[in-house]
């Protein structure tokens, strides 16, 4: 659970707030999120508190987040 | 899912927040939000942080908001 | 939708927010919340920010809320 | 409705916010609440916005209160 | 139920705050909660504002703490 600093991620979906880590968000390297959170990419917009911004319903997206977290 | 910064749009819909982009918002052109979220029209009222405000059930937008997102 | 700025209404109900107009609220001017929200009267408490106190359940409020919007 | 400004308290329980009246919380004085927010002690710890902090599940303190506000 | 000051603890659980005190953390003192909010241990990384980042399901971990709260 104790996670290097940098590595948590802020995400602004639909309006909701998520906090989650970069190693969560890319579990599946070639899944959407995974490109997006790659750092290879930083293409994505982001909120004036530095939460990305993701224009989804939320109630779906935190069911894809715990799918990511314990699932698979 | 990367969208340019200023196509992103706050929305407080009755107190609740929601955050969209002006695409979703304007996908029917014809419809109450797509004439309201054309370029051509900026009368509504704005919070202090920049949301629009809007006088519904938050519940029922939320529904629309996916409609526009995924249905149709 | 576009409604005059100065006649948004922020309420803080039992502790949600709560965003509406005063023509929603004074839909009928006899009722409680219709008495609470004439220009003649501003007795009630106010939050820091601007909200109107008001000590009740936020559920039976949100269903009061959308009556007014909605129903009668 | 109109309750004098200093009667309004803000409460912190278990990281949801609720906000009710000092008459609200201690209708019944010989409750755990009713002593908690009696006038002669101000033992409890207090939030960096002036709520009192109280752990225990929201959920639960939601119907309390209700109970305190519509029901006996 | 008032509690010493430095004892209450701010969680930011997957983008959801919960406010809980340390003794109710470390009920059971070999779990993994336990482990982590006792003194000897400071590893996990922190908000902002505080609180502690934890990557979980925000409603696995309600019950989670209101096991920790009332259960056992």
């Amino acid at each position: 659970m104790p996670v290097p600093c940098n590595d948590w991620i802020k995400l602004n979906v639909g309006g909701r707030l998520f906090t989650t880590t970069r190693s969560t968000l890319t579990k599946y390297p070639y899944s959407m999120l995974g490109r997006m959170f790659d750092d290879t990419r930083w293409a994505s917009a982001i909120d004036q508190d530095g939460s990305y911004l993701i224009d989804h319903d939320p109630n779906q997206f935190d069911a894809i987040l715990n799918y990511l977290r314990y699932g698979g």
